[in-house]
């Protein structure tokens, strides 16, 4: 990264918010408040952490108006801030700002003279094609798209304008990715769905292929996080629509669909043909039954096990919860006899008048 | 795809199956039931969908004989259909053939000029092998293996006759793979076991490597779908029995057996040395304990913890049932205290004559 | 693997242990106690497995002192015995001592010439870059260090001495790794952490990203498995320490640090800055949440989900205990009514004299 200098003036104009203090205050990188040093820009935005701005040593807090005061007069007074009313969605489009406008980054290659384009695909704009990259024929891909190192993109894939594949992503043939999108490295997009017909065997059940004749479809920004999987459709498509985020790790089924919006955090798995709504968030390592339906705006904790339907938004789970491991052990052997346990609470009752 | 038609007569030549209607009905796509149109096959295997014969739109249906008449008959009647014992089956085997006869691939290439393939490799008849794949020295490549793109097959490695990797698969050395197996892209055959030795060191255990001296060794007949780690073993192989099925994120643990026909569902977990029976079926996300045996024919129910030997066949599982969050909470403070309100009861019953 | 033999001698002279029986007794491979064949070394460590010693064919067993008469004498008697202290450890070591000796490689290239290795790349003496490989500028990469195929190590990357890189890894831009690290293959090291401001969208929340301005410091003696993702950090780093271990398919998200001397096994998941202490031992499948911190030498069993702090050293987790499934089903339908019945034993207290 090349370490240079932005006065906050300049960051002002670029993304707004109000000024308190100096406008040639200069910052060079972006840290947590408790972390930053006299050239750093931090945030505030939890006011859990209102205390640290005593002690923080940043140049420059991003900070809503009603803290905005203290944060300009504490440690000895004067320090630069900008008042905007969302700090946290301002942070955000700082570090946008900052990659564009901070971050050297290697100069970039059209189409590496390694990379293998077949003439059949169809090629926009200011595409930049990494080493070793394969694009098939029929493919097509949209003006501004970034291919990276030893990505795949399989015969008549689609690819919509800006959109980033990260090195060793494999886009599947037929399957399509919208614009501004930004997938992860070894994420594979459109391997085959898990399905197969049971047929008797000499000994037992041999399993018929049932070949995958979908794709999948995915909408625009989207992101997709590294080393996941997402299985193309038996029939029809999986489907993963606009503005949806999927972290690491995250297991898509055959036939899925996910609304609009819906952030799904790292080691989940989401079984075939189940539909999540629009807006909703699953949490880390959360685990969705197939053939299930989730309404909108519903939040799913951390590690729960969804096994049927969702028709009401809210927030649904229960996981396991720890304990020291010999607590636990006491209690697991009850829990193998709960309902015996219920029964005698019921005898119990019907004796006590 | 191309899309091109076929007349059931042809189907029926093919795959069997006793026709009730008119044999010259074209068809041009495989839909469900109940997004089928005019030229779509679809197919009634679950008696619960039965309802969904008087709304479809399929010019032709593969149907029971149970059911036969009531499908040829609905929706003005003489509607063709596909009679047969087994409609799922026989769905899977037009799959099947739809994929050979109805889809257009782009031509293959013997072996692409980009791939490196050592010349003291074994390679057998009519392979294919794809662009920046390698091929390490002593490797066995079968008859009509096809190897995808950026796959990488190490020294020594062996697969058999048919077998297809996709991109980015990485077969270990000294690794088998059997006859008509397909893996999916991202899949690592053949990482190290995971093994250390304890040791003391100057602030706490210090970690010391075995090597692992085995290999993997899978059968035919076996898929296994993407971003799968399978590893090999410790002194012995892991092992992978005929006609296993595996899907997506699947981790297989050194020195893991895993029985014929077993299916084992996405973002299952499994292991060292834990020995699967034949015939079992895993769900999604279940995880299974190592050094554990598990009995032929058993069912492990989804996201289960399986932490002891089932020598029953049978259905096994459990998971921690999800609720409104709210109530959750309430119950998980009580999960806490399960063996002191067990010791209540009993303290109850005690004095309750 | 080449077979060729070793006297028992040389293994003492290379590895110490005292000798029990004759010093030329020559061994070809290494084993378990009960697959071994009279060309066979083999250990054993468990005293639960000394019943083996009256069965086991094996040439030489690595045995502890209490143990080293039983061993020398049964079966016959004069069995060759190599007798240390910790027969585990030794096997440990032997097993790397047979990886350097007995294992035939092919032969090394020092940079394929496939492989891209940008001119303004620092590169180390000794080093292998495999086939198809991408270093880019800027990139250290210490003496000794190997690369494997398809490996992409971006741009300021940095590689300590003697580290292995499997084929497929990538090694994001600006992250860096100590010496004597082994990371298995498809591992992604330095993808995004997952961060995202929500603002207000025209139907629902939208997702604006937080660009990822940390990166992955990685200390050294670290091993990772296969098909693991390891995300930079937000703004400062994500850390792993000094003699870490982790299995394969292990999310580690952004701002995540890892203590000294750590284990992680197979697919446990460990949300964002979630700080782990050192000599911790993180069983497979567990969960831990974002932002908590669990003091040095913790041991978490396997598939726990914690969700809290733990500050002091000990065992912790508790999972669901799986059942026969029927069973389960009864239970769980209790489960969901604990809070109620806790309530009817309080009621039932109050009415018992």
């Amino acid at each position: 990264m090349k370490q240079q200098s932005v006065a906050v003036s300049e960051l002002i104009a670029a993304l707004g918010g109000d000024l308190l203090g100096a406008p040639d205050t200069c910052v060079s990188r972006v840290a947590p408040l408790d972390e930053a040093d006299g050239q750093s820009i931090a945030f505030l935005a939890n006011p859990l952490y209102r205390a640290q701005l005593g002690s923080t040593q940043a140049a420059c807090v991003i900070v809503a108006p009603a803290l905005a005061q203290e944060a300009h007069e504490r440690q000895g007074g004067g320090r630069c801030c900008i008042v905007t009313p969302d700090p946290y969605l301002y942070f955000a489009r700082l570090t946008q700002w900052w990659v564009r406008h901070m971050r050297a980054r290697p100069a970039a290659v059209a189409i590496h003279p390694t990379a293998l384009v077949d003439p059949a695909a169809l090629i926009g704009a200011e595409v930049e094609i990494g080493a070793f990259a394969v694009v098939e024929a029929g493919a097509r891909v949209g003006d501004g798209v970034r291919i990276g190192a030893h990505a795949v993109v399989q015969h008549d894939a689609q690819i919509g304008a800006g959109t980033v594949l990260a090195p060793h992503v494999v886009l599947g043939y037929d399957c399509r990715i919208g614009a501004r999108c930004l997938v992860h490295a070894s994420t594979v997009i459109g391997s085959d769905g898990f399905g197969f017909a049971p047929a008797p065997g000499e000994h037992g059940v041999e399993w018929v292929k049932i070949e995958q004749l979908g794709a999948v479809a995915i909408g625009d920004d989207v992101e997709i996080g590294s080393n996941c999987s997402i299985d193309r459709g038996a029939l029809g498509d999986t489907v993963i629509a606009d503005g949806v985020k999927i972290d690491n790790l995250v297991q898509i089924a055959h036939n899925v669909h996910i609304g609009t919006g819906t952030a799904i955090a790292g080691a989940v798995a989401i079984a075939g043909s189940a539909r999540i709504g629009a807006y909703c968030t699953i949490a880390g390592a959360a685990r969705i039954k197939g053939h299930i339906q989730i309404a909108d705006r519903v939040n799913i904790t951390a590690t729960s096990v969804i096994t049927g339907s969702i028709h009401q938004a809210g927030t649904y789970g229960g996981h396991f919860p720890f304990d020291a491991y010999a607590n636990w052990e006491k209690n697991a052997a009850t829990l193998r006899k709960l309902h015996d346990m219920r029964q005698r609470v019921r005898a119990l009752e019907k004796k006590t008048p």
